[in-house]
C-alpha cells in the first residue's frame, strides 16, 4: 500500500518564495517613509504562545518589518485587552495586529478579536474577516488557512473538483480553510469531534487537512493511497496532528512538522502586514 | 429498496407553529405602539420574483405585520438601489428589509446586500450576517437555511453526528445552511457544479439539502435508504430541485414542493421581522 514516491511539502521553500516577493515591496515602502509594522499581543505566560510570538517578531526583524510586542499579564480583563487593541488600532505606525491565540479562559476571545480594526486584521480573525474569506473577498484571510492554500498552489496540487476533508471547525482554522477550499472548487467535508466514523470519512479524501490539536491523531490507515495530507497541528514535542510516518506511506504528498505549514503561516502573516502597509499605510 | 413509511415534512404545519408563536408577540408590540414592519425591495419585473414579494406581503398582512413594497425599474443602477435601501435603513418605522434575489445582472448585488443595516438584515444577507451565522451568533440567519433547520427541529430529526450533504454553495443558501448544519454538530459536505461524482457523495448522506435551482436535479437512486431530504428549490411549474416521487421512495422523510421549505421560509422572515421590532423597534 505504500505510495511509490511521496512528495514532502517543504514549507521552508514556500515561505522563502513568499519572503522573496516581499523584500522589494518593503524597500519601496521604506522609500516612501513607511516601515511596515506588526503588533503582536500576548496575554499571560503560556510558554508555547510566547515562543510563537517571539518567532513572529524574529521573522519580522529578518525582513526589515518593524514589530511591537504588547505583553499583558494573565489577569488582564477582556476590557483591558480590548482597550490595548483599540490603542493599536489608533496607532498610525502599526499596520497589522495579531492577538496570539489562545487567551486565558476568563477573557472573551471573540470580543477581543472583534476589537481589531478591519484594516489591521492581518490574521483574519474578526467575524467580518471570516465572512469576506467565505465569500472570496478577503484582503487578509486567516494565516494558517492561507498558508495551506499557498502550499497547494506552490506545488501545483490540484484542488478543483477534488474532495477535501477538513478535520476541525475552529473559527480561525477549520472553518476558514473549509471556506477557502470550497472557493477553490473543492468538494469540502468538515469533520469534528461529533463526526461518526471519522476514519471512513477521511478515507474518501483526496486532500486531508488536519486541524485538531491532538498529537498524531490522523492515522496511516485513514489515508486513501495518493491523497495529499496537510498538517496544521503543532503539539508539544514538535509533533503534528498527523502520524507522519504512517500517513506518508499512503500519501502522494504530505507536510512535515515542523517545517511544513508553520513557516508558511508566519510568512503569510508578514505578507499580510506588508499588504496592509501598502494599502492603508500613511 | 422503497422505504416503508416515508414521512412527508409538511412545511405548512411548521409555518403555522411559527406564526402561532408570533401572534401574541405582535399584540404586545402593538400595545407599546410598535407595528412590526417589513420592507421588500423588488428590482425589475421578473414575474417569479414579483410573486414571491407579493406572497411575503400577503403573509405580513394576515398576521398584522405592516409591509412596505418598494418597486424599482429594471434599469435601476447599483447606486440608486443602495440609496433606496439607505432610505429604508433611516426609516424608524421599518424593522426589516428584504431585497428580493436575484437583482438584474448589471447591479452589484453584493454591494446592495451590504447596504442593509445589520439591525434590519432580517434575511441575513450581509457578509457580517453570514459570519455571525457561521459562528452561531446571528440574530437573523438567512431565512431559507433557518427554515430548513426549523423543519428538522419541528420533526425532531436528529442532526448531531449525522452526515449532511448540501448541494449548492450560494452565499444566501448553500453556504449558510452548511454552516448551520455544522453548528448543529452534523458532519457537513458542501457540493457544487465542480464536484466530481456527485451521486456517490449524495449517497453518503443521512441528510440531503438540495439548493441548486435545477428542476428534479436530485435523482432517486442518489438517496441512501432512510435519508432525510430537504428541497430548497423552487422552479417554474412548482417543481423542486429534487425528483420528489423517486426520492420519496428511498427517503425516510422528505419535504414536498410546494408546501415544504417555502412556507417555512416566509414564516421565518415574519419571525425575524418581529424579532427585529422587539429588539430594535422604537
Amino acid at each position: 500500500m505504500t505510495h511509490s514516491e511521496t512528495l514532502v511539502l517543504d514549507g521552508g521553500a514556500v515561505a522563502d518564495r513568499i519572503r522573496e516577493g516581499l523584500a522589494p515591496r518593503i524597500a519601496r515602502l521604506k522609500e516612501r517613509g513607511v516601515v511596515p509594522c506588526l503588533a503582536t499581543v500576548l496575554v499571560g505566560d503560556d510558554p508555547a504562545s510566547a515562543t510563537y510570538v517571539r518567532m513572529k517578531g524574529n521573522a519580522c526583524k529578518r525582513l526589515g518589518i518593524a514589530s511591537i510586542r504588547v505583553e499583558l499579564p494573565a489577569a488582564t480583563t477582556t476590557e483591558e485587552l480590548v482597550a490595548a487593541i483599540r490603542g493599536l488600532n489608533g496607532d498610525a505606525a502599526v499596520h497589522g495586529i495579531l492577538l496570539q491565540h489562545p487567551v486565558p479562559p476568563h477573557i472573551d476571545e471573540r470580543a477581543a478579536f472583534e476589537a481589531i480594526a478591519a484594516q489591521k486584521d492581518v490574521d483574519g480573525v474578526t467575524t467580518l474577516g471570516y465572512a469576506r474569506t467565505a465569500f472570496g473577498l478577503a484582503d487578509f484571510p486567516c494565516c494558517t488557512p492561507a498558508a495551506i492554500m499557498a502550499i497547494l498552489a506552490h506545488y501545483e496540487l490540484p484542488v478543483s473538483g477534488r474532495h477535501a476533508v477538513v478535520i476541525g471547525r475552529s473559527p480561525i482554522l477549520g472553518k476558514p480553510v473549509s471556506a477557502m477550499l470550497l472557493n477553490a472548487d473543492a468538494t469540502v467535508t468538515t469533520c469534528h469531534s461529533r463526526t461518526a466514523d471519522l476514519p471512513a470519512i477521511v478515507r474518501l479524501a483526496d486532500i486531508v487537512v488536519a486541524a485538531v490539536g491532538k498529537p498524531k491523531f490522523v492515522r496511516g490507515d485513514w489515508i486513501k493511497p495518493g491523497a495529499v495530507v496537510l498538517d496544521a497541528g503543532y503539539n508539544p514535542g514538535n509533533v503534528g496532528d498527523v502520524d507522519y510516518a504512517a500517513c506518508a506511506a499512503h500519501a502522494s504528498a504530505i507536510t512535515p512538522v515542523p517545517a511544513g505549514v508553520g513557516p508558511v503561516t508566519i510568512a503569510t502573516l508578514l505578507k499580510h502586514t506588508v499588504d496592509a502597509a501598502e494599502k492603508f499605510g500613511a
